[in-house]
């Protein structure tokens, strides 16, 4: 099973998710490395609160992916195809007949993850648990929505925002390294990092604004904690 | 409290949702047609179920909305200031000083819902709860994912996608009450009905493929049901 545990708050787990937990037998934790302990810490602790024993539980380390080279996509593939090896090594070992693993994945297992196009090469039936993205996460915080009335939202990467500019009045941009959104002064922002853990930093405004203080904000997080995780929502002002 | 309470099945529901039900004074129950009774019934069971008595249930009648109209925007304007008064009256009269009041909204309340914009124009604090969202159901059980590695995806409505064809390789539509899709025969379809409910229908296919079944299936649904409630994701073929 893939199960979203959402965005950072352990109660963002759906009673699903926790039912899909209190089933499986083998969950299988994969380190990112050290920098990101606080998610693997999440799950350990949704696994203890839910789980029914007798459960085990499998960590392995991700393969290293090269976040420098140009091809994005491809040195994507490169790792994906390095990390559909080690599941399938840790469900083909680990993984007695009848028994249910699960991947605990952060946010929703349909957004901006690769866990689902990773176990879709390999042969074993799953099911997806959905759960409760940051985008969700995200709007609630700033008591937005996502959508206007009848108009559409386009979901996007930092890099390609970046790499294209604004492509639509109201843009949900995740995986940004590199504040894509300074200089949009036509907009205004909804910003949020780690949400919903106690670590949460929330900055709303006009980019032009308050893009100085998310930068400094943001590297200053960054700084202390060893990684950031933030997500955000560009409305087009009128 | 707004609180999202996912996209129809009552596991959906998050642990902060069914904390925040217990918390709760006086639920705000908007009755809209006898056609989507199904609706109020799945709210009526998550209170039960999760409420901490005392609590009361407050129903009402939503306004009438001019569905048409060809002024669409206008329409939902003059629809949504009618139910600002109604919202307005209802908290009002009914809730006294410190207490809580809430309105259980179907799926995530960022999401093509008009609750957050209504409560926005009156004299009351509140907070959102995320919740599923249909999209996040419909992915899940199409193990699918919306995003695909480094693409971005456009979240619209089926009028939009009639008016202006489909915007880019990946798009996710709601709203839809006549089938834009067809004739989109560059496209992959995953679409869902009443997901996550008894009634679930999926149908997933190239679209020249599928669309007829799609049509006659939500015609016959709708027919049975008096309503119908589905969404989609298309990706364009390679």
């Amino acid at each position: 099973m893939i199960i979203g545990i959402g965005a950072g708050d352990p109660d963002h787990l759906t009673i699903q998710a926790a039912k899909a937990i209190a089933a499986t037998d083998v969950f299988f934790i994969i380190d990112k490395g050290e920098e990101k302990h606080d998610l693997v810490r999440l799950r350990h602790h949704l696994i203890e609160e839910h789980g029914r024993p007798p459960y085990r539980i499998v960590e392995a380390r991700d393969p290293e992916r090269d976040r420098t080279a140009p091809a994005y996509a491809a040195a994507v593939e490169d790792w994906r195809a390095r990390r559909a090896d080690l599941y399938h090594r840790m469900i083909d070992d680990e993984l007695a007949d009848g028994q249910t693993g699960a991947f605990l994945v952060w946010g929703d297992p349909g957004v901006y993850d690769s866990t689902l196009s990773i176990l879709d090469r390999l042969p074993f039936t799953y099911e997806v648990i959905p759960g409760i993205s940051s985008i969700s996460a995200l709007t609630a915080r700033h008591r937005t929505t996502l959508t206007r009335v009848g108009r559409p939202v386009h979901i996007t990467t930092g890099r390609r925002l970046a790499e294209q500019g604004p492509t639509a009045d109201d843009i949900l941009v995740m995986l940004d390294a590199r504040c894509a959104f300074e200089g949009l002064n036509d907009y205004h922002i909804y910003w949020g990092a780690y949400l919903g853990t106690p670590d949460e930093i929330l900055v709303e405004g006009p980019v032009a604004e308050v893009a100085d203080r998310i930068r400094d904000l943001r590297a200053q997080a960054r700084a202390r904690k060893g990684w950031i995780m933030d997500t955000y929502l560009l409305r087009r002002l009128r």
